[in-house]
């Protein structure tokens, strides 16, 4: 059971109309799917508010009160019923929520609204033995489809994404993220989009599934032919990948695996990276841990994260990524 | 070429850190689908603001002159410099942008910010001939799949996802949205999620593809065996779904278009529905004009809206749904 984040006397989480599922923060402190629906969270615990149409899913799925709206009733007019008298300090997840729904709030419930998005994420960035098996579960899948995968010179990358879509399709699991396929010096671009291109000596390739809602980010390049500066290239990729992974657990804070991860790569001869050397992971593909220079953000052991070097030339690039469970011996998930 | 919204010297359209894809009033004003990036827009022409990272895929998808951030610099402090002297109103999507992007841009510009979503969203609710003819593509070939399946009583709602997904990534294209299935008393839950039910007399299938970013909206009902009571209520549902769209061109607004629709299925016997009449389809799957009782939005002709009448009893419901396009004789996209 997680405390009220701190700074406000009531949390207010919505789930809007979402296409992409639900909202991960709603949905880790609720454990609900529904759209439409919003948590009121205060000292006197959880009450789930929803219209009729999503009732019956949200008295299946919570395991906290839920408040059915009337007809034509707004969430702004029902909340304020919910909250604990005197409640005047509202938090809202900002990054999450639209600035529609900021304003609406703000002209409906006189009340001062605080952010509370970056306490949200901290809170999910620690993960426990249940979401760790679920990533590692996601991880597994992930390489076992990679790994499944045909290539000739015949097929385009577009050809090897459907390859994918068509093993999640069977294994009946989604994708995390559209994934990338890159051949040739299109995988010198780290966010290339797949296209027609008929696949060459090398054929990048960055693809997660999602378990149970959670989510797995994995990297690996194939080759066709000899493709012997690739490989080269791939091989450096996957020791610079082992040596942050050695030596991460002495790295306190974000910023300084930021740091040591630039020296892995520096003395494997590398340029600085056109990407961040990594990300939580969890239920969404980019949470906190962020990973960025100077950020004083504690690891905590159970942190999980996608470290993935890359390596970035005008004819090709490489790159290699795993979930890498933070502790005093970091383990790769798989 | 379409004019700058009413009330701003310029408008500010973002495409965040979007794993749905890009945000639609972004792609459609830019042509762009890279993400973390800005359209800048005023009475001097249209700019694309984005990262390195993002920079190539800008240049080769946009007709409008791409800058690209210095490292650092933040959105906030180039795009100042492509604004017109003495722009003092920026235009903002604000169901779009996170109400955090809302407090930092107050933050970080001396401007008046107002919403343009409302114009955003009708600037898109008449389709061009190019954009009919991808929805119409869109709805064939979501036809075609639907019409594809197989169903047995071993099966189950989940099994016949699969199928849907296998046969998307079969035919190269992908779910506008979550596919409902729903089997028995599930099909009179008009928002079910798919279960591990077996197929019982009824499969009720909400479904819909994307193509070239367009979608489609469709709802089938399938039965198993003789299931009287079921296809009966679902050859109402079809004979309601026509009434409509024969009788739908006499309504010049959205509201009067919501009643009239009640008064067909109210001729049938049938109780007010639990959801809306239907939605504007195009490159979201619920879009302008939205339809609901009293909305005195014009209809125009080249509007898209997926008409979706259903009936929901306790032990089973159907539901019957096509795109239909408005003018002066509604024609069913199929």
């Amino acid at each position: 059971m997680q405390n009220l984040p701190k700074g406000c006397d009531a949390a207010l989480l919505f789930n809007g109309d979402s296409y992409s599922g639900p909202d991960a923060n709603f949905l880790y402190h609720s454990g609900i799917s529904a759209d439409n629906t919003v948590l009121v969270w205060s000292k006197k615990g959880k009450t789930v508010v929803t219209s009729t149409l999503n009732a019956r899913r949200c008295r299946r799925q919570s395991k906290h009160p839920v408040r059915v709206l009337a007809p034509g009733q707004r969430f702004s007019q029902l909340i304020p019923n919910l909250l604990p008298h005197r409640a005047k300090i509202l938090g809202l997840d900002m990054d999450s929520i639209s600035a529609s729904r900021l304003l609406a709030l703000k002209k409906a419930m006189p009340a001062k609204f605080v952010d509370i998005s970056q306490q949200l994420q901290s809170m999910r960035a620690v993960k426990t033995p249940r979401e760790i098996s679920m990533i590692k579960k996601a991880s597994h899948k992930s390489l076992q489809i990679l790994n499944s995968l045909e290539f000739s010179a015949s097929l385009s990358e577009l050809d090897v994404v459907r390859q994918l879509a068509l093993s999640c399709a069977n294994e009946g699991v989604e994708f995390a993220y559209s994934p990338i396929v890159a051949t040739a010096e299109n995988s010198s671009l780290p966010h290339h989009t797949p296209t027609k291109k008929k696949l060459a000596r090398i054929v990048l390739i960055d693809f997660g599934v999602k378990m149970g809602g959670y989510c797995s980010d994995l990297t690996r390049c194939f080759f066709l032919g000899r493709a012997k500066k690739e490989r080269e290239k791939y091989e450096e990729a996957k020791l610079v990948f082992g040596k942050i992974v050695e030596g991460m657990h002495g790295c306190d804070t974000s910023g300084k695996l930021v740091a040591f991860s630039d020296a892995a790569a520096k003395s494997a001869g590398w340029q600085k990276m056109p990407h961040a050397i990594g990300h939580g992971v969890g239920l969404e593909v980019h949470e906190s841990p962020r990973l960025y220079s100077g950020n004083r953000e504690k690891l905590q052991h159970g942190m999980v994260m996608a470290i993935e070097p890359g390596w970035y030339g005008a004819k090709f690039g490489v790159r290699y990524e795993n979930e890498v469970l933070y502790g005093k011996k970091c383990k790769v998930l798989l």
